[in-house]
């Protein structure tokens, strides 16, 4: 079974959510989905290196994509506006193809402890990432990590409102309204 | 051994910190724990639920005083008012004769991956607590998240300047800088 398998990591990263939502995250063994995409285990740890990573493996073509838009905003951005740059780079790994898929991953996250954690660690990752691309183009300290507060939790939420079952809106469209609404309620905490 | 021992939980305390700063968290048990502080292992269990406890147990008090603080504060204060109240708040469990411990606390968790995991995750419960306080003041909701995470990266670095060696600067005065500092940043973020 050493021969290429079309589209391996796409099926692998289906049967597993589809068990996911079976039988629960905890229940579910490499080795059955492995079997569900009609792959081997051995196919499935040349693409992942645990199950988690299914889930997760994403996160760092995230964070990637992110700090590169936030280095290639123009020189005169400001730290915000370089933050929303690195938002809108990240759009493309959020193309309405993606949007059942990630509300799927978003279910079985939710429902496992372990996970969640996994979840929040990643998070802090990518703030921290964020603040590093913002210190790069020689913010401050201190500004460079409010900055990558505020640009997680425009994330955050941006990504929340984009998996809510009603929302069809286009993922860099919400990233700017959302940081629209983070501008505005600076200016309401005082 | 049934009998009330005189400060149990701080000799505990003070023993694990020595055993783990000599032969590492990992290699420390509770047995070596209660031996150090002259008291058997059921004496710590009643004082911690596990070894990991040592290092967290204040958490959860220092989650209510921030809490406290903010609904404490007076029902014109904006939300960053609130958010000073809750950390000056805080500054009680922040005495100078904490800080040595804070100090050697630190350095134990920043040697080992786990128990910087799990000062993360207490970190995400105190931001959330902080915007839950928040909320229940009628701070609408995105406000409130952003007001959060405003609050705990003050509290953050507070902490942080508080147990660098050469500052001994009061910990409740600290969060007053650092918040100041905090708004000025915010009319540089663009």
């Amino acid at each position: 079974m050493g021969r290429w398998e079309p589209n391996a990591q796409e099926r692998l990263t289906r049967a597993a959510l589809e068990l996911f939502a079976e039988r629960g995250y905890d229940s579910t063994t490499v080795a059955e989905i492995a079997d569900r995409a009609g792959l081997t285990k051995r196919t499935f740890f040349r693409h992942f290196a645990d199950k988690r990573e299914v889930l997760f493996r994403g996160e760092e073509v995230l964070s990637r994509l992110i700090s590169d838009g936030i280095a290639g905003a123009p020189a005169s951005a400001t730290p915000l506006h370089a933050v929303g740059a690195g938002l809108e780079a990240a759009a493309t790994a959020f193309g309405p193809e993606r949007r059942e898929w990630s509300r799927q991953r978003q279910a079985v996250i939710a429902d496992n402890r372990e996970l969640r954690e996994r979840e929040l660690l990643k998070s802090t990752a990518l703030t921290a990432a964020m603040a590093d691309a913002l210190r790069e183009r020689g913010v401050p300290d201190l500004t460079a990590d409010l900055a990558a507060e505020i640009g997680y939790l425009a994330f955050r939420t941006s990504y929340a409102r984009w998996i809510e079952p009603a929302d069809e809106q286009d993922f860099a469209e919400l990233t700017r309204r959302t940081l629209k609404e983070l501008r505005e309620a600076l200016g309401a905490v005082g």
